[in-house]
């Protein structure tokens, strides 16, 4: 077996511990606000962390590519959305899982693409299932729930025979709340905006059975979910110093760290050189213009307590410069000798993730597994 | 013969004529400069893009981590520098390595490393190769020239019987440079540093045969390397938009795109959004603060045509949101509708071929060819 001591750095470490702690807290949740839970797979692409939610009581996956798709439905998982705006050179790939027996729905919020994939289905006598995306917080993408292109896609879709499974939101400026209160309305803003969407829809003479809303901070702090059918978060399965700052998790809940050794010093200049630079966590700077910046990580001891005035504070390809979050500490090269072994909580787990082809999943006895994960499209 | 237009997107696409162009440029400067030319590889990870580099006159390679050796080692290149400081941990590899004949060469630039290293040396009877590290920018890592730090690890080693096979600095602070004489007289400085340490080991009676330097801006921008046996670079092979920003290649340079297709649009925000979002482009936002700022990337028409006022602005997970640098288009979605194929340039090609787990090579008859790329530790 392999132990925590062992790995080779820098290495990907999951506390399973947390994770399944992370895991339950979103589950109960959902289940305490009467909805069905969707994880997005795109924060960990890896079909052990997906097996644990789906025991604990998700129903199906929400996925960001088709590569996403094509592995979870090859591991046995059929209800699968995809919720990324679907374009005309994806639909014969869709088409051809769900003639394989995938439970595979795609989106879109244009008419354009409302009208392709009419003609697809059409011409291809394809049973698609389409869901339409909302924007209730002027985030990124998505129909405004008030909008008249709402009904004229819905139309274009239901008139030529294509499933409309429902409406889905993602308030992405979520990750830009500061307060309870300003998550708590959020929150309700992202429900509303989705539950309006529905109800136009079905006064339309359209079915809506689906009404899907999430991101991890709305998740958590939303207060009711009347109208609602499903709810989606994904990196609330790790957690991560972008979640800290907003407030919806403590340092003791960031379930993803990177192992990583010091290679040296710069002991003028209170430095100590590790090996994880920005290949191992990543160029992510989400802390950069939050209450609290972080740098690239916030520095722990191999074991795993906060070393809570140190980060890496720059970071190249496989260099991380691990200093004091202000000032000089002249004794850095006695504190932190070389062959130190640190962990670094990343600001994002998305992304440091991504740069990792496996997980070492580290239970109570410091046994480590290696959970695979993939990337690409 | 899969063609540019087959391509699934997000993909990452190598313009081969381009890169052939990069890879003779520097070859051509290390043959005028009567240097050894030794490529870093961590920029690609392919061998295609690696045997070409070789083809074309370069003499060994630079790796930056033990993976990177073994890959290359197995597809048969076998005078390999690791120029990341070496750990206690990581000798062991090293060492089985060279005894399966790989000419690994490790680097140090500690007193405690350097012990380690005799030590463990002693121990196993190990013909290691040892290369002192100098710090000739005061950038990251290495010995001023003129410490005494210099002699005492070279003494430790040679007497403990390790080869002492040179030493190598890295200005890598020439990214910051704006203007050829700042390029120049940086290139002078990292050539004198480590020539001045060099003729202090010999001084003392040390070996040092190998004396060498380089960074993609000093490499282009040397005058002279009187001294100097080898030079290094690594991202100049695809150059990117913070090289161009420093000043060392044109955009019609760039042999790194990523294709992408619009996907969407929000009409009043002017944006056009594409399925290439930072895990195509990587989080890195090296162009920031320079010069100028490209976001995540400068849009580029399918067959590489820019599209000077466009810029991938913002950026999600597997969305990028496509915009005028400065204002808002309100003819976005008739310019670029959905479906629309672009190119992007990447701020960093180290960091945007990292996020892809192949290359789509296209030559001049736009056939594509897969270079596989690897990642991990």
């Amino acid at each position: 077996m392999t132990h925590l001591s062992d790995l080779n750095t820098p290495a990907a470490v999951v506390d399973v511990q947390r994770m399944l702690r992370n895991i339950q807290r979103m589950q109960t949740r959902a289940d305490s606000l009467g909805v069905k839970f969707r994880p997005h797979v795109k924060t960990t692409k890896c079909l052990e962390v997906v097996k644990a939610q789906q025991a604990a009581g998700a129903h199906g996956i929400t996925v960001s590519t088709l590569k996403e798709a094509e592995q979870f439905f090859a591991a046995g998982i059929s209800d699968i959305l995809y919720a990324v705006g679907m374009v005309p050179a994806k639909l014969p790939q869709v088409l051809a899982m769900r003639r394989r027996g995938c439970d595979l729905k795609i989106i879109t919020d244009s008419l354009a693409a409302a009208r392709s994939i009419a003609a697809f289905s059409a011409e291809n006598n394809a049973a698609l299932e389409v869901w339409i995306e909302i924007d209730s917080d002027g985030h990124r993408s998505g129909i405004e729930p008030e909008a008249d292109l709402l009904l004229d896609v819905g139309k274009t879709l239901h008139d030529a025979g294509v499933h409309l499974g429902g409406v889905l939101t993602h308030a992405g400026s979520s990750y830009e709340c500061t307060t309870e209160e300003e998550l708590r309305e959020l929150a309700e803003k992202e429900r509303a905006g989705a539950v309006r969407a529905a109800e136009r829809l079905r006064a339309a003479g359209l079915p809506c059975p689906g009404v899907s809303v999430g991101s991890t901070p709305t998740a958590l702090y939303a207060q009711r979910l009347g109208g609602v059918t499903e709810l989606r978060a994904g990196v609330y399965v790790f957690f991560d110093l972008v979640m800290h700052n907003v407030g919806v998790c403590r340092t003791e809940d960031i379930a993803l760290s990177v192992l990583t050794t010091v290679i040296g010093h710069q002991e003028e200049k209170g430095w100590a050189i590790v090996d994880a630079g920005w290949m191992a966590m990543s160029r992510d700077r989400g802390t950069q213009k939050q209450q609290r910046d972080f740098g690239f990580g916030q520095v722990c001891t191999e074991g795993g307590k906060l070393l809570e005035d140190y980060l890496v504070t720059s970071a190249n390809q496989e260099h991380g410069i691990v200093s004091l979050r202000s000032g000089v500490d002249p004794q850095i090269a006695e504190r932190l000798p070389i062959g130190t072994r640190l962990r670094i909580l990343p600001n994002h787990a998305c992304t440091t993730g991504a740069q990792h082809p496996e997980y070492h999943a580290i239970d109570q006895k410091s046994d480590a597994l290696s959970w695979p994960r993939f990337y690409g499209w």
